[in-house]
This record gives C-alpha cells, structure tokens and sequence, in this order.
C-alpha cells in the first residue's frame, strides 16, 4: 500500500471514530436520555460534530488527496477511495467550524423539542426551532454551493448527482403508476385485517421482534434492539449495528415490519467490505440513503410480506402473538398487504407509500424556495394530504409533527425513501432471475440465500461504486422505476384478485 | 469575575464535556453494548480520554494558573478553583498522552475480559490483562510521583493526603472495633432472614428500586436506572446521573440496598453546586471517593437499614414483592441488619464490611511492592477470607474475581470504602445532633430533611473544601473512626439484644 493511502486512512479512522461516539450520543439521546439532559447533550453533540469536523478538513487530507490525485498508477480501489474522500473534503472544507457545531446543537435542540411537540400535538412548540433549522440548511447549502438551488444541493448530499427536476421526473412516472394500481385495488373488495389490531403486550411484541431479527440473519452479537419514538437504525461501529423500534399494543404488524425494516438497514451495514484494508474508512461506508432504504424495503416488503417467507415463520408468530390462532396462513399474507390510503408514512402500505414522499418533496420544494412559511406548513400539509390521499387529518401529530427528519436537519432526505423501493425492486428483479428457486428457499427459512446475493451484489461494495454504477453492475442497467410498477402490479393483482 | 478565571473556566468546561462523553461510552459498555464491539468502544474510550487529557494540559491552562497564583486579591472560590485546578494540572502534565490512552485502551479490554473471566469462573482469562492493568498502575505512580511508594501515590489519587500508613493505623482500629463487635454478635442467636430470599421477578424487583428511588428522593428526570453485572453510578451530566443495580431472584434485599446505595451516589451529584458560575468545572465535582462513599453508605445503612424509614415504605413493599405478607416490619427490620460473615462483598453486613476492604488493602499493598505476583492473587485471596472470615473460597468468581475495579485500573479505590463508612457515622452523629427529631422525620417519609442537611453540609460544597476540612466544617473535627464503632455498637446491641 502506497503510505500516502495508508496515512490518508489513518487520519480517515480518527474521524470515524469520533462519527462512531456521535453516533452513540444520538442513539442515547432517542433511547435512554433523562429528559433534563437535553442541553448538555446538545453541548456535547456539538462539541463531537466540531472535533469530526475538525478531523475531515485536517490540512493533511488535502495535502494527501492532491499528491495522491497526481499519482500515475492508481489501483481500482485507490481511485475509488480518493473519489468519495474528495467529495467529503471538499464539502467539509466549505462548512465553517462554528456553523458546524450550531447545526449540531441546533438540531440536538430542534429533535427534543419535536418530540414534546408530537407527544402534545402542539405544532408551536415545535415552529422556532424549525424555522431555524430551516434557515441553517439555506446556509449549508449555500456554503456548499452559493450557485445551485438550494434545494438541489440538498437533494445531492443524500444522493450524489440527484437534482430536483430528475426527481420531480421520476416522481411523476411514479404518481402516474401509483394512482393506476391503486384505482384497480379500489375497484375490489378491501382485504380484512381487523385481528392484526386485536391488542398484544409489549412483552410479546418484542420476543416476536427478536425472533424476526433472527429469521432475516441480523448479527446479534454485533448489534441490539431499543424501543423509540420513531424507528431508526445507526452505526456505533464495524461491529455495533443497533436498531429501533416502537410497540403499538393494537397493532402488531407495525413493530414487526418496522424491526424487519431496521433490520434491512443493518444487514446492509453489517456486509460493509470493500475490502478489510479499508475498514474504517469512507470507503467501507453505505453509498447513499436511496440504496441503504433499499435494503430496508426489500427486506421489509419483497420479502417481508411475501407468502413465502411466511410459510416458515407464520406458525411460530402465532404461538407468540397469541391472537392469530384463528387466521390462517392466506388470511394473514392478505391482511400484511392491505392498500389504502392512509396518514401515517410509516405504518403506510408500498402502494401508497411513495405518495407520502411525493407530499414531503413537494413542500420541501416549497420550504427551500421560500414560497412557505413555517406557520403555513400544516395548513399546506393538510391540504396536500387531502389533494394525494382524500383524507382530513385530525391533528398536527398524525400530520405535518410525524416524522422527526426535519428536526434532524435532513431537509433532502425524503426522496431517498421513494428512491429506495424504485432501487429494492430492481434488486429483487435481478435476484428472481439469478436464484430462480429464491421463491422455495425463502419458504425452507433459507433468508441467508437472499442476503448472500445482496452482500456479493450491494453491501460488501461500500462506497466503492456511485449508486447509478452500483445498479448498472448489479442489474446491467441503470435506475428505472418500471421494475416497480410492474412489481406492484403483479403482486397486488393477485391480493385483490383484480 | 477575572478574565482569567473565565478563561479557565471556558477551557475546564471543554474538558468536563469531553469526560462525560468518556463516561456515556462507558455506560454503554456496561449495559448496553453488543458482545463483538468490545475491541472498537475501547478504541474509542482510548481516543476521548487521549482528548481529555489534551484539554487538561493544554499549556494555556498552565499560563493562566501560574498568572492567576501571584494574583494579590483572590477570593475564596478563585482560591479553591486554583488549588484543584492546579492539583490536577500537576498531576495530568506528568502522564505521557500516549500512555493515557494506553491504560483507557486496556482497561477498557480488560473490564471486558473480567467480565467474561467472572461468568466462567476462569481466572486465567483475566490474569493476562491483569497483569497489564497492574504494570500500568505503576508506571502511573511512578509518572506521578518517581520518589514516592508507588501505592501511596495511587491512595492519594482517591483520597488526597492519605498514605498507605495513615490508612493501615485508621483499619487496625477499625478491625479491632468489628472483632469486637462482631464477637458480641456472634454470643447471641441468629437473626432469621430467610423471607429475603423467596424468590421475586426481575420486573417485581424493578418496580420496587424505582420505588425506592423516589423514596430517597432521586430526580428521575436528571438520572435513569439501568441493571449490569457490577452496579456502579456514573455522571454524563449535570443533569444525567444514571445509577445502576442488578436483580438476584433469590435475595430481593441485594437489589433493594444496592438501589439505594447508588441513589446515595447521585443524591451527591445531583446537590453539587458551588456557585453557578463554576459549573462545568472541577470546583463542581465531589472532593473525593470517600466523601462519596460516605454518601451511598448513609442512605443504604444509616436510612436505609432503620426501623424508621421502613415506617414509612414497609407496606408498599410487602405490596410491590408479594411474598412478605406474613412477614411484620420489625422481624423485616432485623432481617435486612443480619450480620454474618460473607464471601461477597457488595453483599456484606455493614458491621463485616470493612473486613472485605482490609483483605484488598493488604493484598493491593502486596501486590504494588512486588510482594505478590498474579498468578498467586487467588491463593493469597483465599487465605486471607479464611483468616478473617473463616471462611472457604469455592472459587474464584466468589473470591478474587468479584470486584470489577481491577479491571478498571483503579488500584487504591478499596480503601475509599471503609473510609466512606467513617464519615458517613460522622456526619449522621452530627446530623442527629442539629436534627433531633430526626427520626420521627424519617418515620413520616421526610427523607428531604436527611437529604436538605447533606445537601448543605456535605454536597452543594462540591470540592470548594478538601476532604478533612469538609468534615472539619460539618461536624467540628476531623475523621474519627469511633463514631463508627459507636453507630454500630449501639445499632447492633439493640438488633441482636446483648
């Protein structure tokens, strides 16, 4: 190894290390933070967002970057690893220190304050520190690049070489495929899934999470369950990969698919390998939001949802549960995959999910183009949903308060969501045509034959591709959003039997 | 305020944040952390503590002390904040940073090694790391202070002023004080406390420690409860003081007194207050270990274990555990103040207790003049819980093997202990002497009068006092050990009836 690489990494797994006890800041905070230590642990996010800050801009990564970038004889993996540190670098190295920690603190404030706000349904209580996110992320993305629309510098962070109006694009080809299946599924008898509201204990809730956490293969002695207002996986390490989830007592699949879900993003985390000389690195890093939600929705929806994977599991749930013994194993496949337009994104059905994210793109659009006011936003949300969703909406909670990702600074995060299931099918596509029995392994319980074309297919690369190359290796094309509809299409024909 | 002082304030607040951040990675460790991220959290433990030490002896520090020590007008607070300012400047410049994150590194490696080591039952899983732990500790006196024993440099660490001398003259009086009260014991019938043994859920258990966490007058919103192999309270914040405990199905009292023993903790740092205006700094941290173990011994013992706070709590209890209905409060009270000579420590009577800090002393004391190797520790260990308890080791995990501080690197703790339970009967003689119907205030479940006179005798003074003169200002005289002896003489004469 070069030693200028290897110096580069060295100064590489400083800076990881210091994102790893970020992380566990965060995580602590959503989990098992006393409720008067909101402050300090601003403070003390601040202060590790400043020092990782600190270690990315370290004059050393430029000085190495630029003599390494004028070296002739590059191998694969070195290119690759330059590529995705200069593209942090030079992002870090326009962002001032100071803004840096009051972004940190900020949003440390802003996610504290959106929990009251959601618990208590008061949009006020929430509306200051949101304006100032909002005013923050118009800086960042000005810092980053005073030319572009704000909004698509945004968009790029979560997706390299995302715009909105590529976007706005895709969306529309998405909302057109959405409204079409959805108005065949409208034209048949709903699914009945009044016994997954029937009451469970928290108690069984979480067994039948640990369970499900093992029947997809995520690592136990390499990660762990909490329960949190809002589901979230985060990375405290190569070897510490911990999920979330919440308990509904009156609906169990909610904790399920949402511990399903988290445990796609981990999986993806935990196969990280590019190669073990760059642990610890960018490179040994998920490549965008977009493909990491695709793990999660395909684990969650292709295969969490499916017939098959159930075959294996259904009987076991229904000892744990104890509320299903009189459903069979058709009923329940069914109820998993009722369609109907509802409020919530996360307890949203794969139909209409995408339409919960076409809903925030439009506003954030809106928000980053100051053509909204914060003080307009659940007017303006509420109007949308019903405009996309013919629904009213009751209260601020189940409306414009129930994602926490505007408090968290990530205006531009949405669209990976939508992005993710469009990428999750054109895995899952793929996958049928390379393992053509994948329909009777999952059956026999064996989940590890999925997950070991997505380690060799996705997860092991890290960041050595960019996404569009990613899939284009994967799949033999780019990124097309026809996989999908047609994936829905096939599938909800036979649920509703249209 | 001096400019100085506010410099110094400014850089002393950069590094308690940063100790915080050490202790929530520590936390983690102990409670929550995935078995396969052992090997990265002590990486990470080693990089904060590296920047701990950093900011402690950031040479401008040394500046404004020296500036600050000819200033002709100081007052009493500057005055204080410059003694322990200088006190741990002397100390933390002698330690090379490479070392620091060496002994954070392998402690950190090595409390996971005991851990494992304890569960087995196998020494010589730990005696690797032991023997590090041990080279280290003297290096680390030999950095602090070349001409000095090495032990007596490790004793001042957690008690300063003390030596291994003055300790030894304080035990001989202490051991002769529990022979003899423990032979009068001995002469009467045993006490029956088999009830405490009936077996009670976790969950039970829970629900009781959060109980009694009240009862002592813990803030839950500044602090958590969270249950580990080795219970210990830590500090992330001034507002986040997490204690911790564990549940032994078979002897509720274990999880009952540890609880309050830990709340005694956090009742301390929860009361530092100084001055607002030294928040965040080394004037608002408790003066030493013992002055803390005086703290939980008094709330577990002195309230804890008295007839007249169970007055109060004695039903909800019988309620909450469910197995003590045929059981009155008297026959409760002499149960929980059983003495009989024990193998475990944490475990142990309060009349027997120092006896278990007397065999760590005298074998640390071996150990550190090179008197006593490893390998020999559980031989020694054995012999010596047969001369003072007379009493067989069955192995290691209930002998030598118990106590995590070891592995912590913290040789010189022990001795802390005992001296806790001298100050602590100090300070309740005196409490009783301005409180006279101290009692009857118990009775009626005022535990915020015991709590109101630590809080301004004892605890809002932080380190503004040194050890001996914050006893000196409390209770007129320095430590004695027969107010010890008298407190339980006359406790015990009245329990066991001689």
């Amino acid at each position: 190894m070069k030693k200028e690489i290897a110096s580069l990494i060295e100064l590489d797994r400083q800076r990881t290390l210091l994102a790893h006890i970020d992380a566990l800041l965060g995580w602590d905070q959503e989990t098992y933070l006393p409720k008067s230590a909101v402050d300090e642990r601003a403070e003390q996010i601040a202060l590790i967002q400043g020092l990782v800050h600190e270690k990315a801009v370290d004059p050393r990564v430029g000085q190495l970057l630029s003599a390494l970038e004028k070296h002739p004889d590059l191998e694969p993996l070195e290119k690759a690893y330059l590529r995705v540190s200069r593209r942090e670098y030079d992002k870090e190295t326009k962002l001032p220190p100071d803004f840096v920690m009051e972004l940190a603190r900020q949003t440390s404030l802003a996610q504290a304050a959106w929990a009251d706000a959601r618990r208590t349904n008061d949009f006020a209580l929430f509306a200051p520190h949101l304006e100032k996110v909002i005013e923050l992320n118009k800086r960042l993305a000005n810092y980053i690049n005073p030319h572009g629309r704000p909004y698509d510098v945004l968009l790029d962070l979560y997706e390299e070489g995302s715009t909105e109006a590529g976007i706005a694009a895709i969306f529309a080809q998405m909302k057109a495929d959405t409204l079409k299946i959805l108005s065949k599924i409208q034209s048949r008898p709903q699914v009945d899934d009044s016994f997954l509201h029937r009451p469970v204990s928290a108690d069984r809730q979480a067994r039948i999470s640990l369970y499900l956490m093992d029947a997809v293969g995520f690592e136990k002695d390499k990660g762990r369950l909490d329960t949190v207002a809002h589901p979230f996986t985060t990375t405290l390490g190569k070897s510490d990969i911990r999920i979330t989830t919440r308990y509904i007592e009156d609906f169990l699949a909610s904790s399920m698919f949402s511990t399903i879900h988290e445990s796609g993003h981990a999986l993806y985390e935990m196969g990280i390998d590019p190669d073990p000389e760059y642990s610890g690195t960018r490179l040994a890093e998920p490549v965008s939001m977009a493909i990491h939600e695709s793990q999660s929705r395909l684990w969650e929806n292709m295969i969490g949802r499916s017939k098959a994977f159930w075959e294996r599991h259904y009987a076991k749930i229904q000892e744990m549960a104890g509320t299903l013994d009189d459903v069979d194993l058709d009923s329940f496949v069914l109820a998993i995959n009722k369609v109907e337009p509802s409020l919530i994104r996360t307890e949203a059905d794969e139909v209409t999910y995408g339409l919960h994210i076409i809903l925030r793109f439009e506003l954030e659009s809106s928000i980053m183009a100051d053509k909204l006011a914060v003080k307009d936003i659940p007017e303006a949300w509420n109007a949308k949903t019903k405009e996309l969703f013919g629904l009213d909406v009751p209260n601020n909670s189940s409306g414009c308060l129930q994602d926490i990702h505007w408090s968290m600074g990530s205006f531009g995060y949405f669209p990976s969501y939508a992005l993710g299931n469009l990428y999750a099918a054109q895995f899952w596509h793929q996958m049928h045509k390379d393992i053509p029995d994948l329909e009777a392994q999952l059956a026999a319980g064996k989940t590890s034959v999925p997950l070991a074309w997505l380690r060799k297919n996705v997860h092991c690369h890290g960041s050595f591709y960019k996404p569009d190359e990613l899939v284009k290796k994967a799949t033999g094309e780019g990124l097309s959003p026809r996989y999908f509809a047609e994936y829905l299409d096939n599938k909800y024909a036979a649920v509703y039997g249209y």
